[in-house]
C-alpha cells in the first residue's frame, strides 16, 4: 500500500520531459551568453549549473535553476565590486532583477522560468570559512553518488517533498529546517526514502552522521554543541550540514516519520499538503480568533532580502513569546507573514488573551533559608498582596497582576524594543480587530492545520 | 524590646486572682457534690481536676475547667451504659447539657463559667489503645514539671497564646494544629517560650523529640511515617503527641517563629490577633469577592458534635479542592463556617472562577515511545483538538475544556459525592450571589488576614 502511494506521488513529483527540455534550453541560452561575454573580456571563469537542476533531483513544480559563474584569478573584493555590472552587461536584453546575498546576483525571468546567475570565486578545496563557494562541491558530490546509484534521485524527490509537506524544509533562519542538500545526504546515507523514515522515527536529539567517515566526532560535538543533529559535510569534515535544524523541526520530522510509517498517506507530500482538512477547525474559528493577537508592521520591506526580513520577524516573534511566557501568558504557536513590500505581521495564538487580576507566586518553603522567606513575605506585603502557607508548607504569594491583557503587555514590550529596520509603524491588535490583509492571513493562520494530521 | 512585649502580653494572659478563686470555688462545688453522690451509691471513684486549670497553665480568657470522674472496679461498657444517668442525677439542680465524645459527658454552666465533667475508667498504666483515660497522666506529668520549675507556667501561656494567634492551636482534625499538651511539652523540652521559637525557626519536616528518652526512634518513625513532627509522649513511649499536626500548621509555626524573632510584635498573640489590619485588604474586597465560591449546606447540625461536624466539612473541602485542582482551577485557600445549628458553608478563594475555553495539555516528546506519541495524537484528534510540536520537541495538545466555570465543576462534583450526614440541602454559589448569613461570613473570609502579617 505504502509503495503504491509513493509511486503515485512520484509520478506527480517527477519533472516531465518537456519541463527538463525547456529548462535545459534556458540553461544553454544563458550559459552561451555568459561564456561568450566572459571570453570577449578575457576573464578566466567557469559557468556551470548547480542545485537540484544539475543534480537531477528537481521537483516538477520547480521551474528554476541555478547557474554559477566561478571566477579564477580574482579575489573576493573584485567580485563584490565588479560582478553586478558585469552580469548586467552580459545578460543585457533579458528580463532580469538584482538580489543581494553574500554577493549581488542576478535572476533572469523567462516564460515562467527563473534562473539565478550567481558569481563566486573558484576554489580548489572547500574548507575554512566559505559561503556560496562551497556549492559546486556539493553539486559534484551528489552527482557522483547518483551516477553510482541512479535510483536514489527519485528517493530524494520523495524526501524533499515530504519535508516540504510537514513544513520542515529550508535552512533559512526563519524556518530552521532541513536544506535540500541535507535531504540528499540523508537518502545517500540511509539508502532510500523508506529507510530514512524508519531510521528517523528512532532518532533522539544528539544524532551524529558521518557518511564518508572523515569527521572528528568529539571536535564536531564541541563545535556544534547546540545542534540536535550533526551531519558531517562530505566535502568539508569540519562542517555540520544540519547546523540550522532546530529542535522543533527535528522533532516534527521524527513525529511525522512515525505517523507516516504507521499509516502512509499522500497528505504528507507537499503537492497534496495544501488540500487541508478544514472542517474540524471551522467550529473552532471563533474561539481561536478570540485568543489571537497580531503584531502588525508597516515599512519599506522591498528594500530587505526576503530571508533577512523573515529572520528579523522570527527574532521579534521569539522575543515577544519569551516576554509573554514570563508574564504567564501561554503561547500555543505563532507564525509570521509578509507581502515583502510594505506589510508584515506576526500572529500569536494564546491560551487566553485575558488573565485574572490576581496572580499566584510560588515562594520558598517555610523552612528554607530565613533570608529568602523574609524577603518573599516583605515583597508581597509591599505590593499590597498577601501570603499563605499551603498544605505542602510552601509560601504562596498573591498579588495584583501587572498586565491582565496580553495586548497591553505586547504593546509595552514593543515600546521598549528597538524598531525593526525599515519599519515605519508597528501596532498590536486583538485578532477580532483585524481587517483587510490581516483578516486574510488570520483565516490562513486559524484554519491551517498540518495536512498530515487528517491522516491519523 | 521583645522581653517587654512578652511581659506586657503576659500581664494580660495571666488569670487574675479573682478568676482563679471563682474557678476554684466552682470546682469545689462540683467535686463535693460528686464525691457525696458517689459515696452514697457505694461507687469506688476518684474525682480530680485535669487540663490547664489543674496544671496552672490556664489563660485569662478561659473560664473553663475539666473535672474527671475516674471509676475503679468497673469496665468500659458499664461507663457507656450508666455514666450519663449517674452524672445527671449527681448534678441535679445545676444547669447542665450533655455532649457526646468517647463517652457522653456533662457540661455545667454557672455564672459564665463552664465545667466539663467527664467519666472515665481509672487505669494504672497509660499504654495501649487509650482515649480520655490518658488525660490524668498528662496532668500529673506537667504538674510535676511545673513544680520543679514554676517559671515555665508563664512560658507555656505565651506559647499557647502564640499558637492560637497564628491559627495553629488545636489537635482537632478540622484544624490539624498543636494541642495544649504539645505546647506544654515543647516548653518543658526547650526551657522557655523564647528558646522554643528559636529552635522551631530551624525546624524542617522530620523533627523527633523525646524528652524522657524512652521512645524507639526507628519504631516511631515507621509507625508515624506521615508525621512531620514526632514528640514522644512522656507517659506512653509508643505514642506521638504531635500525630495530628499537618504540614501546613507545622510550616506556619516555623514561618511565624522566624518573623516574630526577626521583629517581635503583639499581634502574634491571640488576645491581640483579632485587631487585624483590614485597610490593605479593603481595596481587594471586590476582586477577592469575584474569585470566591461558596458551598452552602443546610441540615440538622445540632445533632452532630462540633468536632465531628468540622471534621466532615474539612474532608469535603479537601475533596472539592482536589477536584478543582485536577481541572486546573487554582485554589488559593479555603475556610469553613457553621452556626452549629442548621447552616454550614465552605468558602474557597480561587485564582479565577473562569477558565479559557481552550486547554493546553503537555504530551510526550516526539522521540518518546511510539505508542505514547500516537496515542496522544489520536486522543486529541478524536476530541476535535489539535497538536503542535513546541520548540523543545514536546507535543502540545489543545482541546476544549470540559468546565470553564468553577461553579459548574463544583456542582458536578457534589452531584456525585455522598451527601454529608444530617444535610438536607446543598448549593453552590459564586461569592457575588451571597446574601444574609453567607455575606457575613464572606466579609470575615475576605477581610481576614493573619494579624501578625501587619507586623512584618
Amino acid at each position: 500500500m505504502s509503495e503504491d502511494i509513493e509511486e503515485e506521488v512520484l509520478r506527480v513529483l517527477k519533472p516531465s520531459l518537456v519541463q527538463i527540455k525547456l529548462l535545459n534550453n534556458f540553461y544553454r541560452l544563458i550559459k552561451d551568453r555568459m561564456v561568450r561575454c566572459l571570453t570577449r573580456r578575457g576573464l578566466n571563469a567557469i559557468v556551470e549549473p548547480e542545485g537540484s537542476f544539475a543534480k537531477n533531483t528537481l521537483l516538477s513544480d520547480k521551474w528554476e535553476l541555478d547557474i554559477f559563474v566561478l571566477f579564477k584569478d580574482v579575489d573576493e573584493s573584485w567580485i563584490l565590486n565588479n560582478a553586478e555590472i558585469l552580469l548586467r552587461e552580459c545578460l543585457e536584453g533579458l528580463p532580469i532583477s538584482i538580489r543581494y546575498a553574500q554577493h549581488p546576483y542576478v535572476t533572469v525571468h523567462l516564460m515562467g522560468m527563473q534562473a539565478d546567475v550567481v558569481p563566486a570565486k573558484f576554489i580548489k578545496k572547500p574548507t575554512g570559512k566559505l559561503g556560496v563557494e562551497r556549492t559546486p562541491f556539493h553539486t559534484r558530490y551528489v552527482r557522483k553518488k547518483i551516477r553510482e546509484n541512479p535510483r536514489i534521485a527519485d528517493e530524494i524527490r520523495l524526501l524533499k517533498s515530504f519535508l516540504k509537506g510537514i513544513g520542515a524544509y529550508g535552512a533559512e533562519s526563519s524556518i530552521g529546517g532541513f536544506s535540500g542538500y541535507l535531504a540528499e545526504l540523508l537518502v545517500i546515507y540511509y539508502g532510500s526514502f523508506r529507510r530514512t523514515l524508519e531510521e528517523v522515527s528512532n532518532w533522539k536529539p544528539g544524532i551524529f552522521i558521518d557518511i564518508e567517515n572523515i569527521g572528528n566526532e568529539d571536535f564536531l560535538k564541541r563545535k556544534y554543541k547546540d545542534s540536535v543533529l550533526i551531519v558531517v559535510d562530505p566535502v568539508d569534515p569540519e562542517r555540520n550540514v544540519a547546523a540550522s535544524v532546530t529542535l522543533e523541526k527535528f522533532s516534527t520530522f521524527i513525529l511525522s516519520a512515525r505517523t507516516y510509517l504507521n499509516k502512509p498517506c499522500k497528505n504528507y507530500f507537499h503537492i497534496y499538503s495544501h488540500k487541508r482538512e478544514y472542517s474540524s477547525r471551522r467550529g473552532l474559528f471563533k474561539d481561536v480568533l478570540s485568543r489571537t493577537i497580531i503584531v502588525y508592521l508597516e515599512g519599506d520591506y522591498e528594500r530587505l532580502p526576503r530571508d533577512s526580513l523573515l529572520g528579523k520577524l522570527k527574532r521579534l516573534a521569539t522575543y515577544i513569546t519569551r516576554e509573554l511566557r514570563l508574564y504567564n501568558f501561554n503561547v500555543i504557536r505563532y507564525k509570521f507573514y509578509t507581502d515583502e513590500v510594505t506589510k508584515a505581521a506576526i500572529v500569536f495564538e494564546l491560551e487566553s488573551l485575558i488573565k485574572p487580576k490576581t496572580e499566584l507566586l510560588k515562594g520558598p518553603y517555610s523552612w528554607d533559608a530565613l533570608e529568602r522567606t523574609l524577603k518573599f513575605l516583605r515583597k508581597r506585603i509591599s505590593e499590597k498582596g498577601y501570603v499563605w502557607v499551603n498544605d505542602e508548607g510552601m509560601l504562596i504569594g498573591v498579588r495584583e497582576r501587572r498586565f491582565t491583557k496580553a495586548t497591553d503587555l505586547v504593546a509595552y514590550v514593543l515600546a521598549s524594543a528597538p524598531l525593526l529596520k525599515f519599519t515605519k509603524r508597528i501596532r498590536v491588535l486583538a485578532g477580532e480587530e483585524a481587517r483587510g490583509w490581516l483578516s486574510l492571513i488570520l483565516k490562513n493562520f486559524i484554519l491551517e492545520v498540518p495536512a498530515w494530521m487528517s491522516c491519523l
